[in-house]
């Protein structure tokens, strides 16, 4: 029998036993991303100092990196006080966090104030996806 | 009749209508908190340029720093590539984003990576609850 380790018992996952996890680069400080881990997923990056998350769209492990060799080191993880958002320090492999082949998947930008503003794309594809994903 | 401005159409709420929002801090690229946004609050927002949120603990729309006095300028809202994740670039009002009385809600860190790590508090309080809400 495995018990729960006590930090993972402080982990509040929710009801399908998931926590939604920030990626933010250690050097630039730029917020990369966000997805899901559950308890697994969690010990296994702290075991391993390489993100592992949660595809809700798969239902398995995600080894951030598996497919596009853009592995996330991770240097620092932070939980916050209602203990339900994770935060990760990462230096992001390839300098490509997002499927589309950006820096960061928060790549649009809300421009205007009225009911014509508009999600604007300011960062540059830094590589073509279908070269990421072979 | 009010029809749904094409900018909020393009935002993925979830089932209960809302989505998860990042305040970071402007200047120093600190991951303050994560608070929840129904279309409601991220439209006030954007038109009063201050964080109003959702208090699923209190259903209701919650005017952030209306008890406390730390309110969150709004520079910048960024959309990821699920559409389902906001982030904000702010100023906080006051230096203090956690009802805690510290700077940032991730205020604790796992050190160690075996079964006996622990979340330990790395930051100080900055200002005793008790009296930011009086």
């Amino acid at each position: 029998m495995t018990s729960t380790p006590a930090w993972i018992a402080d982990v509040k996952f929710d009801d399908n036993g998931l926590i939604p996890a920030i990626a933010q680069d250690a050097k630039s400080g730029r917020v990369l991303m966000v997805a899901w881990m559950n308890a697994q997923s969690l010990q296994e990056t702290v075991r391993s100092g390489n993100a592992v998350y949660w595809s809700r769209s798969r239902q398995k492990l995600w080894r951030k990196g598996e497919a596009s060799g853009h592995t996330q080191r991770v240097h620092e993880i932070r939980l916050d006080c209602d203990a339900d958002v994770l935060l990760l320090s990462v230096t992001q492999e390839g300098g490509i966090a997002c499927h589309t082949g950006r820096e960061s998947c928060f790549y649009r930008q809300l421009e205007g104030h009225g009911d014509d503003a508009q999600w604007v794309s300011t960062d540059p594809v830094l590589k073509d996806p279908d070269l990421i994903y072979k």
